[in-house]
């Protein structure tokens, strides 16, 4: 397996996982491009399996193990959307997935990995903790560690979101997604690269939780540490492959308040009527609190997921 | 202009507002067909123009109009989704629309109403005052009145998303939408006799708005008196025309208990990702309460809008 994945290694992806993800409609809405002065062209992956992107990179690199090595399982340590999309992915090709989560994970997030089928193990809430018990279960299982972004197959998998996007809406000028580790930046990159070197790329991260904006700007990877935002898809830190791929490609990445995040979520839902996720409303944020950057432009904003709790909305 | 709309008036219509309107997307959820346990198409008319199916019918009747008909505009009364679906439409035409709306709607609407550009007209909040300020309306301007759903255009435009539906899951084998007026039910079997007499269709009613169900049972209309429900898009009477529709094609109505109607509306968001008004709902809570009627069975629902007072959600 190569370090870095390639163009081919994404169009390898779309085929293997056709049939098992959904290809995403595109979304328009009057009402928020008068609002943003910009044409958005919405990508819902919140409307993808297990209600996230995750699902792409995850069935990719599942479906891409050799019988051997996937005769053992995977596992993964995660609390959010990769957990669920993991899982779904192994029972698509009928393997066992091991999922570490932190006890303090809510009951709704371990009922639906657990829905899956998958085996939880729970572990203390801190990185140390999922780490070693992580490293426990593949010593006794022998399964394959499928990294939430660090992993070529995962990256290639997110880049066949942004593959259908300008396939559906090739008057696209500017592309965008929200930054956490960056796994789906990666793949738009790797998508986005080789096939529209003419589009340009943007990042866009909560102020909370910028590790990966100061990382570009000082050309070294800063870790995310003590991340405040309510865009909880979007805490962890970019790895030395992702850190790469963003260095190559993008623009730059913009931060944005927790009050545009809010007020973005709320007019997708208001007016798109999608149900998105903080992570994913972090795109619309920027082009909120940056309009000059997209005054008039056809712009496409990946919503990455649409995981929320109903009792607890941030209005 | 003929009494009843035929096959051909659809798609006439389908031609017609192309362009104008989406063509929507049909969304499924492993989820909730595991809850159902039937395989469930969501025609997704809450993503449409306007965020309701109302959009089409509309438009189609707007644009079915001669020029000098058009030049002296268009009329109605409503304090929901056709007010803005046929501001909406005359916006598309360039044309005048005047809305009839009584003095209690909320002031969202009217916003929503006034900024499609058309003249608003307040009334006292009944039936009467509505319907005389409407002539008073006619007689100055000359505009041309546009039933919500006792129109035949109308009704050919709400029968191209079961048209498209069908295009998209040709393996349906029954196609169920919520009944108020029976503007979309009708435009639905519209469809469907002529291109899929093999569909069975059902409609799907509050049972505290049961009126249509009242009228198929005893062979006579029944007019919606004082209905109590949450699916505020359901209140109306049927009309002789969309009645005669009903009688001809429909297997029955369901009706479901508020309960059920908050449950589907909350599923379609929490699973399906998806922003539904609670009328919008009022099908898949038929699913939910007959499960016999559709076990196992390919079933294509319409999601007829969303839109909602997210400060006001009902649970």
């Amino acid at each position: 397996m190569a370090t870095d994945p390639s163009f081919d290694d994404v169009l390898t992806a779309a085929d293997r996982i056709a049939g098992h993800v959904h290809r995403t409609p595109v979304v328009t809405s009057r009402a928020i491009d008068g609002i943003a002065g910009a044409t958005l062209h919405f990508k819902c992956e919140n409307l993808q399996k297990v209600g996230a992107f995750k699902a792409r990179g995850a069935t990719n690199a599942v479906l891409a193990l050799d019988d051997e090595a996937a005769g053992k399982g995977v596992a993964t340590h995660s609390s959010g959307n990769h957990a669920a999309a993991l899982a779904y992915a192994a029972s698509q090709r009928g393997i066992a997935a091991h999922v570490v989560m932190p006890s303090s994970a809510p009951p709704v997030k371990k009922a639906a990995v657990a829905g899956y089928g998958a085996q939880i193990t729970e572990c203390e809430p801190n990185l140390a903790a999922r780490e070693s018990t992580l490293d426990e279960v593949v010593a006794r299982t022998g399964a394959t560690f499928i990294h939430a972004y660090d992993n070529p197959m995962v990256i290639a998998g997110q880049g066949t979101a942004s593959l259908e996007l300008i396939a559906d809406v090739p008057e696209l000028e500017i592309v965008m997604a929200p930054v956490g580790g960056g796994g789906l930046m990666s793949g738009t990159a790797l998508a986005m690269s080789a096939s529209r070197p003419d589009v340009s790329l943007w990042g866009a991260e909560p102020a909370g939780a910028d590790d990966a904006f100061r990382s570009l700007r000082d050309g070294r990877i800063h870790p995310s540490v003590e991340p405040k935002t309510i865009a909880d898809g979007l805490l962890t830190s970019l790895s030395e492959r992702t850190f790469r791929r963003l260095t190559a490609r993008l623009e730059g990445i913009l931060t944005v308040s927790e009050d545009s995040i809010i007020r973005a979520m709320r007019l997708l839902w208001e007016r798109a009527k999608l149900v998105v996720e903080p992570s994913g409303a972090v795109p619309l944020a920027a082009v909120l609190e940056y309009p000059d950057h997209f005054e008039g432009r056809q712009v496409g904003l990946i919503l990455s997921g649409g995981n929320v709790d109903l009792d607890r909305l941030p209005w």
